[in-house]
């Protein structure tokens, strides 16, 4: 898994920082690419990535503002052009596929893939045999959630040489015992799946939250999160301010992912007149609550690998 | 006058080249300037440039393909957060104005300054005393308008020295005489206009069109202007599928510049295809037909001076 950001600033893009959008590449795991808001030019950092639109097979929007939505309609254009025909779903509040729909309209919008609208509402919105996806409603000024996505527990490998050994012929008894049955062979020789294969490996859990201010439901998606991804607005001095447009401080998201025990911070949607030396001063603050923080950057990306989340290297 | 490009590319935004818009710079005329299309990331690449989003005052639309109007929402936004204040008027296709007015109801977008829109027809679209807009529907495949904006002629300089030695007191009658009209002195002399000021300037004529192929309507457009912008998305290799999804190559929009006899062809809507060395040889090409011809970059600026068209030098 990593996790690689399209957009870290807020409200406007700024020539340092693009407006909302970050990937959730499942690629080893799913073969596919989720990606969280799609904000204007979402498209445009996609370039200079090694993302491909068409592994693009989720989009979770978490609020209707501009600068988290206005690079979808180019973005699902440019996917088509491009050659991805594989069906698309977008989660989104209420309101997303109207828009869509008239949008694709009036512009004479014709894709080379179906498109599947879910409205989201509080719960669980996606699962399946390996990841589950739950959704909370944050505190800002208009709707806003947020996303705990989990890796279920992963079955242990087989370890065939051991299994041989017991007398297990090739064929589905190894598939059995590789999912976890207990199986009986022509001699009656019993063979138990927990003696044959490794143990079960425990997935990850990475929360992405939408623009809020402090909010309990922050914390109860964050419960335990290996990652949380929170906006980080304003810096500590400005808590005041950040609290009347919804938003959040850097500080407002440490007590978040300290209270939830969270393992890694990465703070994003960060305002435009914050320059690197205000950043740095930023994450300074954060990491005496939480040691594993970053302010992150457009086109920074994480990979999360034996447990624990490392920066890429840069190219 | 200066003609700033925000974005050259074709359909898609590439590393290259941004998707469409351009800037027509009347800051010494009158003061603001005027938007041709607005694509994708539009606002992105004004941060490139002196542009204030405050100064822009009007909006043309050519037509409702996304590549010139996804980046609309956006920079109506951003003006609007950067503290302009000033009236602005849309010109375009039907269906904008339903667009936007949506767009701005689902993401909650209140504006600090009021839009008019003005649904394009055939015919003149705007007229003043200095400027008038004339548009007419180009061949695509979707109603295509392009723009002809000319530029009044200009009242001739008032020759302050020359009218006081005649005896003509400081005061309202200097400006009836710049304004063209006769006067009679006190003392019973006539002065006339024609003696103290200078020629009236003639003013210059750019037409923009949108996408097309070729069209009578492009010639009727660009009789005698001083600058055309042509799309070019082909090169003459590529006429006949060109034609078939209603575009140009660079040899149309040359014979279009030649039969109404236009003094200089900027050429933009670029392929994603073309490489720096095929526009070389595309403007090659074209430059056997039209010496004053271009194959226009993003950021790319040209300025009307002394009636001529020069490329600014880079900064």
């Amino acid at each position: 898994m990593q996790i690689q950001f399209l957009g870290t600033g807020a409200g406007m893009p700024s020539k340092g920082r693009n407006v909302s959008s970050l990937a959730l590449k499942l690629l080893e795991e799913r073969g596919t690419i989720w990606l969280f808001d799609c904000g204007e030019a979402t498209q445009h950092l996609v370039l200079h990535t090694t993302i491909k639109p068409r592994k693009i097979d989720k989009i979770f929007i978490t609020h209707l503002h501009g600068d988290h939505i206005f690079g979808l309609p180019g973005f699902l254009g440019s996917r088509s052009f491009l050659g991805g025909d594989g069906p698309l779903t977008i989660y989104g509040p209420k309101g997303i596929e109207e828009w869509i729909l008239l949008t694709f309209k009036i512009t004479g919008t014709h894709l080379s893939y179906p498109i599947r609208f879910v409205e989201v509402n509080e719960g669980i919105i996606f699962e399946d045999e390996q990841f589950i996806v739950t959704a909370m409603l944050l505190e800002h000024v208009v709707p806003s959630y947020g996303y705990r996505i989990e890796q279920k527990q992963q079955k242990g490998t087989l370890l065939m040489d051991k299994a041989v050994a017991l007398g297990v012929p090739k064929g589905p008894l190894l598939g059995k015992l590789k999912n976890g049955e207990d199986i009986v062979l022509e001699d009656g020789t019993v063979v138990r799946s927990i003696d044959v294969t490794e143990e079960p490996k425990k997935g990850f859990t990475v929360t992405i939250l939408g623009d809020t201010m402090y909010s309990d439901n922050s914390v109860r998606l964050s419960e335990e999160a290996d990652v949380l991804i929170h906006e980080s607005t304003f810096d500590a001095s400005l808590e005041e301010g950040a609290a009347a447009y919804g938003h959040s401080t850097n500080l407002i998201a440490a007590k978040v992912a300290q209270k939830a025990r969270v393992k890694n911070l990465l703070l994003n949607h960060i305002s435009a007149r914050y320059l690197s030396e205000d950043a740095s001063k930023m994450v300074h603050e954060v990491r005496k609550i939480i040691p594993n923080a970053y302010i992150v950057r457009d086109l920074d990306e994480f990979t999360w690998l034996h447990g624990e989340l490392k920066q890429s290297l840069k190219k």
